[in-house]
């Protein structure tokens, strides 16, 4: 069976056919122009899904998309989106299922992309998963029990806002001390840029480090401390099978990971610790696709 | 249809009949004379348990029993006590059943609990509950989808264990900054003392605030400052329905209640904030006999 997974993101919308093994065809990418109206995308995106299903002449069941924002999952309405003006309260999967005549799934961008993790990638093989996306913003994705867990209203995951001190810098979410406040890209682009007294793109650092500059090994270092204080909050409250970390930052890979594992050796509990494996993301570019496709399944 | 509860604590071993809705007959309560052999306090739980039954002259599906530290709840093995010797990897479960030829299920104290105050007590009627208690520990429950949840290896729930600090005092548990190396009896009645000059007892110390002493509210309300990082955590993390407190120190109440969900409100995400409830559990000295019960529906 064949479904057509959609990753609604702020920079591009990309779309491709996703078989039963999680293998993409026909992928589309469009870009998000945030000048355009609301109509005008939506328009592109299903002139693009009508395309492929008669390009690739299967039979499509259904079409799932991952979203830059809050969603009502069970209602299939957008609360808003925090980079893309004009979504409040858009109820966009029965306006694709009208027009298109197919079952439409929807969900926030972090969920679809933990269930693809889940299903095909790094995640594969466990019951209990948190998934982090590292970029602009720090995201989660929870696996309890072998499902996608929303939370009570919904909003669950937010690891990103989960507080590592009592006092610290103010976040955007008007909490105080979270994680994101510490790790989010910009963060780590102000301090290198005080580091090495000009701009320097994540790369650029990551680079760096991996031909042994000491200051940009220590900022990486840094962060992975931030964030085993989270990860220590996460494993000692959840106790989770395997921590899957992705997004832009989490490119820095090992650089992140080594010293956070052993951080999490000597934070979190022993049982906990010894337990969870900590790894990175496997999907890459194809995740939010994959994922999204797989909304129709949950 | 009658199941027997067993709360099976460091003091005292508390048992008791408890009927579909939660009520408890013929109540028992057994000193845990620490001195005495592991064998000698099996016959003795053994003895009323049969005693129990006979009196009653009802029909008893099972036994359910909650003790004080970790377990394989499947296997119904202990894994240890912290605070009793003796009792690492007892099969606590196939020995009661073969003595009594009764289905007899297993789990940690903490879970007992969540489960009772899920059921019958402060968390009815919602989907998804965190149940802390505060005491010497502070312990965590977690019901996701109307189901106790236990975690990857049956470890989750260390509420008492997240850190609410990069850096901080150094917890018995290993890691750092821990919540309950905070808010544990033992730190608060330090702080007492330090504050007044000699030795005062939580229910003084909560006497003393409920009557205005200035001191000693403030005690109480840093504590609530504390709970509300680790809470601010669990709250954007799980979007929980509600959140239940109880044990010891929680008794303090809206003394800790009050101040607490002032402090949600300003840490925590705001969608997440205005759905969580925060409560004082209901069930009091029954809670353990009631939620052990219920281990035999899980």
């Amino acid at each position: 069976m064949y479904t057509i997974g959609i990753d609604f993101g702020a920079t591009f919308v990309k779309m491709g056919l996703v078989d039963d093994f999680g293998k993409v065809y026909f992928r589309r990418k469009i870009e998000t122009v945030l000048s355009a109206s609301r109509a005008s995308l939506i328009d592109a995106i299903i002139c693009n899904i009508r395309d492929i299903i008669e390009i690739s002449g299967k039979s499509v069941s259904g079409i799932g998309i991952g979203v830059p924002g809050p969603v009502d999952s069970k209602k299939g309405v957008v609360h808003y989106f925090p980079n893309i003006k004009g979504w409040e309260g858009v109820r966009l999967k029965s306006i694709l299922e009208k027009k298109l005549g197919l079952r439409v799934e929807l969900d926030n961008d972090v969920n679809a992309m933990t269930l693809g993790e889940f299903v095909f990638g790094a995640g594969k093989n466990c019951n209990n998963l948190v998934c982090l996306t590292l970029g602009t913003g720090v995201g989660g994705g929870i696996i309890i029990d072998g499902k996608l867990y929303r939370g009570g209203s919904m909003c669950a995951g937010e690891i990103g806002h989960m507080p590592i001190n009592e006092t610290g810098p103010k976040c955007n979410c008007g909490g105080i001390a979270c994680l994101e406040r510490y790790i989010g890209n910009k963060y780590i682009l102000e301090r290198a840029k005080k580091t090495f007294g000009n701009n320097v793109t994540l790369e650029a650092l990551t680079s760096l480090a991996k031909f042994g500059n000491k200051k940009a090994i220590t900022i990486w270092s840094d962060v992975a401390q931030k964030l085993s204080v989270a990860l220590t909050e996460v494993i000692n409250l959840l106790n989770p099978d395997k921590i899957v970390i992705g997004g832009g930052v989490g490119k820095a890979g090992e650089l992140i990971l080594s010293p956070l594992r052993k951080q999490i050796k000597v934070r979190a509990m022993k049982d906990q610790a010894v337990h969870v494996k900590i790894i990175a993301a496997k999907l890459g570019a194809d995740a939010g696709i994959i994922g999204a496709s797989l909304l129709l399944k949950t």
